[in-house]
Formats: structure tokens, sequence, C-alpha cells
């Protein structure tokens, strides 16, 4: 056995909390879940005493490389901040600057837990090599976006590159091509229908923003007289497997069809306070049966990537929005970032479980602090004390990518530089 | 020069914001604030780059020692979570019990900044024991509840603990001793006008839950006529210097009257969520002029102590609820907890600035990290990207009292060890 956690308690999100129990890890899965130590001998023991297991966590919308633009521009009107700064200086990405702003994000997920991500951006092949190197698993999507008619989508960059993540990724698991569209708002019926014929023919995730404001929500529905939920199925977007961020303004039929056709709504709670977009209605979309997951959309509408941080905020603000504290209980909020979260990406049958034969996706957290003792209940403990402060380590496949403050496979003081280095190029300045 | 920070970023909040600066400490207080490096030597210099420094931080309505029962009885309705889970493990409180909850408290606020709290709890006397330990400032009250008229608060314990922590703190000023009527649920006039005159001729503080729940603020107004802001006004009760928790439900003649009487309103974001009790409308509050400060609320509602997480949802839950991105920008939250937090407990003359004359209470935040790099706009990046993780030093009053993970007047491990022991004395199951 190459690596044994040992009395330990863990979250196994497999519907069990165990005490003081032994996981063992070999050849990039989970060999060993138990009550007792296995007889084998492990290269390394980790001492599980005060610490907690549970499945890496799954980030379900992001937008990595936005972290060179943290702070800029804060508090201001959405189109003002859009329109006179974003656009602007995402204007301004080239390749480079491109990659340094995913991997000094994908470094802070690490840090934080977080083991996957689904992305939505430009020059995506640069997102892949950051995501490569550093070793997490990623679902990466170009936002398709198509303002007129003789926009075609297959001849252009976003194809050309989820082409290019395809072909060099996509067969080895880790790292998979999603394809997007990247709103309804930005785009027209012609474009959704090949972008959906792409992904339907060769098996493709729909990763899309969905009603994120009640403008984009009310002008769709006095476009075309039916909601963006509503449009979308009626040209068949939600026939591939789909993922759709946001959802803060759908309504009871949107629901049904989000059900009847198992699309994931991925939740962001921070970026849709910050950018005052409103609440979404989680709690009753779980109880029609939709899977939820989490995101904490990009960096430049949160401030974070911390997961955990963001997943206390889901939790609470579900509790005030039902007015009912009883809504999104603990246990449910950690399936957001786990199980739904792996079930997102399609990768429901190989992670988000601690579990025999999983792929061995963990993170391990330090409870030995006054921010946690005394632990009284660990999933409580999990959602609404632990921030990512508390991540010990993280793992992914097998693989210790982060642990007690050092990076294993990002050299750190290099991704710093860079990222500073791509924010001035920019025009960004910092201090 | 005892000690002097060189090359720093200083958010000063005395209106200023300084890049490569230089700040120097000397017996307990700020000796220097500048662009240049004074000519004096210094026993020790910390070398600035990369690091931000900003006044330490105010939590200003706390319940320490409840951080025994955090994560006890989760995703409760709020009646079922207090008069059978909370109430009943309160009653089997010791001396010893309740300074192990404060102690343990204090150590993680100082993880996060903090160096200021006002508490409401019982035993108070215990908890100004673990505050005088670890060189922290608190202004602690005994929370008085009185449900029947014969009861008589200056025979009772709440007035000889607050003459203890008075006696033998108040006048070192570090700690002080204030005065507390719970709520207006929870007690009655005659009480309101024994607590009102003694605060009043002493010239203590008082501190107070005010329209925290929807029912508490409709049952005073069928009772009394009035919400409980203008029986209490109408009673007097605001003739003292005033910090009232939550105002929730506070409406437009309220508003007024706390204005009038210079009331200090401390917000408590999360607890407000978690418990549904919904969102205060700091932003009118702060617009009409009031004082408006930042609150944790007990680790049992919370449950965390991480004021800099809590001001990020301070923000950004104003932003939605005014549905105005331009909300409580970052510069105006950045007050609740530096200006605003000391004028909510009288230190504003001796604290809440980077200034010279002003005791030296400071935190410094190391930037240098894949959350933060690069940084654009230090102010947003504290309140929107940091949180306790990031602090490295906390210092008060020149001494400093956490650093880069390790405690200098608590001992953690037998701090932690205590709370574990406390928790276990209580009946609680700790894991």
């Amino acid at each position: 056995m190459e690596l044994l956690f040992k009395d330990i308690t863990v979250i196994t999100m497999a519907d069990d909390i165990m005490y003081n129990a032994c996981v063992g890890v070999d050849k990039g899965k989970i060999s060993y879940v138990g009550k007792y130590k296995p007889e084998f001998e492990a290269e390394r023991i980790i001492n599980g005493v005060d610490k907690l297991l549970l499945p890496g966590l799954y980030n379900c919308h992001a937008h990595t490389p936005m972290s060179l633009m943290r702070g800029y521009a804060s508090d201001l009107d959405l189109q003002d901040w859009l329109f006179n700064h974003i656009f602007p200086v995402e204007k301004k990405f080239t390749r480079d600057i491109t990659y340094a702003g995913a991997l000094i994000s994908i470094a802070e997920m690490l840090s934080c837990g977080v083991i996957a991500f689904s992305d939505m951006y430009f020059m995506i092949d640069c997102i892949a090599r950051a995501v490569d190197e550093s070793g997490v698993k990623a679902n990466l999507s170009n936002g398709l976006t198509a303002f007129t008619p003789d926009f075609d989508y297959f001849k252009d960059r976003c194809y050309t590159e989820t082409a290019f993540v395809w072909n060099n990724y996509h067969n080895s698991g880790r790292i998979k091509a999603d394809v997007s569209i990247h709103g309804e708002y930005t785009s027209f019926e012609g474009a959704w229908h090949q972008a959906s014929e792409y992904a339907k023919k060769n098996g493709l995730i729909m990763h899309l923003h969905l009603s994120e404001t009640q403008v984009e929500h009310d002008n769709c529905k006095k476009k075309h007289g039916l909601t963006p939920a509503q449009i979308f199925n009626k040209h068949g977007v939600f026939d591939s497997k789909t993922v759709a961020a946001h959802c803060v303004w759908i309504e009871e039929e949107d629901i049904d069809i989000l059900k009847e056709k198992d699309v994931t709504l991925v939740h962001n709670p921070v970026s849709n306070l910050k950018l005052s977009s409103g609440v979404a209605p989680i709690s009753n979309c779980i109880k029609a049966g939709i899977n939820v997951a989490l995101g904490t959309d990009g960096p430049s509408s949160n401030n974070s990537q911390d997961l955990l941080a963001d997943l206390k905020i889901a939790s609470i603000l579900q509790k005030n929005h039902t007015d009912n504290p009883t809504s999104l209980p603990a246990y449910e909020a950690l399936k957001l970032v786990t199980v739904n979260g792996a079930k997102a990406q399609g990768r429901e049958k190989e992670s988000g479980q601690i579990a025999v034969g999983m792929d061995a996706d963990i993170v391990m957290l330090d409870m030995y602090s006054p921010r946690q003792a005394p632990v009284i209940d660990p999933v409580a403990s999990v959602v609404y004390s632990c921030t990512g402060r508390d991540v010990e380590l993280t793992m992914c496949q097998g693989r210790i990518l982060y642990e007690k403050g050092e990076f294993k496979t990002i050299d750190i003081e290099k991704a710093i530089f860079g990222a500073k280095q791509a924010a001035k190029k920019l025009g960004l300045r910092i201090c």
C-alpha cells in the first residue's frame, strides 16, 4: 500500500461517517476503507487524529484566468464593470497571460481543497496546459459568443481550441473538453444548433450561463416569449448532458425542464450577491430532484476561489431565502461540492466519494485549531466552520498536489511572479 | 524604536493608503507613520514587501463561551435549537467551562486579526480572566434577562459580575465593563430602568439585542404599540452610549431614533442568515449617519469568528439586498471593523486607525499567496479576497499576540485540551 490514513474521521459521502477509520491509497485509487488497520504494510502512514477526510471538492463554474483582474474595478454597476473595465482588459489577454491566470487560480483552489473545476473562458488550450502540469481535473470549455448569423462556430477559435483539448487530453480522462454556449443573450439560435449538434454527436457536456440576471431573463421573454431555459430546450440544447450556471431567475416551468432533461444547476452564491443578481432557488430545485452543484464563478466577481467559504454562504443564504433555518442542512450542502459536482462533470463513477475503487480524490482537513476544537458534528464543522485555511492536504488521483502550505506540482514563486508580470502586461497597476 | 514595519502597504483608515511606507511601534503606541525610514535604530524590523498593514479588527457582538457548542444541534428551527438544545447545555456551564470557552474563542479571533471584542454572556469575570491573560481588548457585559418584576438586577449575579470587572480591570482601559439588557422580549421595564440608571450613573456603555427577528419585533409592537427601539428610547435606555446588535427589523422611525441617540448598530450578517432572521438595512443606516459596526455573534449560530470572512458577506449581502452593486463598497465596509468598531467600544481616541499616538493595535496580512497575487486594489483585496487565513501578525497595544500561526500569550495546546474537556463536561460527544 502506498499511503494509509489512520485513525481518521471520514465523511465518505456514501451515506457514512466513520470514526477512527483507515483509508488506503494505491495506484491512484482508494484501495481500502475500513474500521481496522489493513494487514499490508504502507509506505507512508498519515496519523489522522484530529484530522478529517472527505472527497476532494468540485468547483463547477469558474473563469480561472480572471484571477489576474481580481479586485480591479470593484463596486461598480454591472454594465460599467463589464463594458468599461473587464472587457477592455480581456481583449489584451495573450496565450501566456491566460496560462498565468489559470495557473495561479489552480494553486489557489488546490490550497482550498478543490481537485476539479469546470472552466468557461477562451484560449482553453493554454488553460489545459496549466491543468495538465498541476495535476487537477478539469472540464474546459470555450464560451461561445455569437452576435450575428454569419458567425460560424465550426470554423472559429472555439472549435479549434475545443478540438485541441479533446484530441490531446480528453481520452486520458483527467482533462475533458466541454462545449459551451456562453448564454442566450450573447448568441443566436443558429449558433445554438451548431454547438448542440457538435456536443451531441461527440458526447460532450454543454456548459452555459442561464437566467443569471433579471434583465437577461426578462429580455429573453420579451424577445422570444419564452424564458432562456424554455428557448434552449425548444432548440435541443439540453439534449446533451448540460451544466447551467446561476439559474437565479428560473421559473416553475423552467425547474420542470431542468429536472426532465437532467440538467445540473451550478449555484454561484457569492458572485450573485456581489453583482446584485439575486438568490437562486436551489432548495426548491433540490426538492424537485435536480442535481445542484456549486461554483465560485470568476475571481473578478467573487473575489476568491475558496469553495468551502462559499459553501457556507450557499447554505446560510438558502436558510434566509426560504425563511427556514432547516433549509439546505450541512450534509445536503456538502453534496453540492462532492457527489453532485462529480456528476456535473460526468465523473460520478470515478470520484466524489471515499469508496474502494474510486479515484483517490481526497482532501484532509486539520481540525486541531481554535477555529474548530471541539468538533461535535464533523459535517457541520466542515460546512459552517471550515474554510480553505483548514485544508492540510489535497490529493487528486492518488497524487498529493498540496500539503501543509506546499505545492507539489506548481512552482509557487514562479506562478506568483508570472501572475504579477501578466497583470502588468494587461496594464493593471499592482502593488 | 522597538519595532519597525518597513516597505509596507498601509491602509491607515485615516483616509489614506500608503505604499512602501514605514510604521514604528514604541511603548505600546504607534510612534511613526511615514513614507521614509525613520532615523532611529529599531530593535526589530519586519520587511513589509508583499504585506499589508491595517488597524486591528473589532468584533462588536460576540458570545465567546458558546464556542464549546459550535456545530451542536445544527439546522434546527430557532425555538427548537434554543429551548431544547442550547439553553439546557448552557445551564451546565461552570466557571471553568466559561473560561475555557472564552479562551479558545479569543485564540480563534487572534488568528483572524481581531484585537477587540464586545461580549454579552454570563460569568463575565471568568471571561475577563481569559481576556486579561491573552492580551486583547474587550468590553464585557452580563446579558440581563428578567422575566418577572421581583427580579432585582442590582442584587443579583449580573451586578456582582459587572462590578467585579469594573473594579478589577476597567480603569486599566484594556478590559471594560459594559451594562447589558439582553433584549426587550426577555425583560420588563422595571429592569430597563435599573440597568439604564446604573449605566448612566457610572458612564458605562449599554449593549443589547434589538429587533433581531420579526417575531420579536412584531410581538413588541402588539404588546406595547411601539417597536423595541421606540420603547427602549421612551424608557431612557438610549440615554447612555448604546450598542444595539442585529436591528434586522428596525423601521424608518427607529433609524431616526438610533441616529438621534447616537446608538451604534452592530450588524451580524452570518448569524442572521443562518437563523433565517433577515438582512439588516445597514446601507440605509450608514446613509442616515448611524455608526455601524460588525459582529460575528456567538460561534453557535455562525459557526466561526473569522471577522474578515463575515465582512465580505456583509458587503456582498448589502449589494444584493439593495439591488445595487455599488452599495457598501470596500472602504466603507472596512470602516465597520476598524474605526466604527473602536467607536462602538468608546475607544475611538486610542484605536481603529494607524496614526501616531494611537495604541499599536495592528494586523498584518500576508499577500504573497495564490489567493491574493496580483494585488491591484489593496482595500478590495482585504474585503473581498482575504480571510483570517491571510493574517500573519496580530498586535494589541504594541504586543504581538499572534504571529505566523503561533500564539504568544495563549498555550494553544492547553487551550484546545481545555475546550475539549469542557465540552465533555457539558455532556457533548466530541470526535
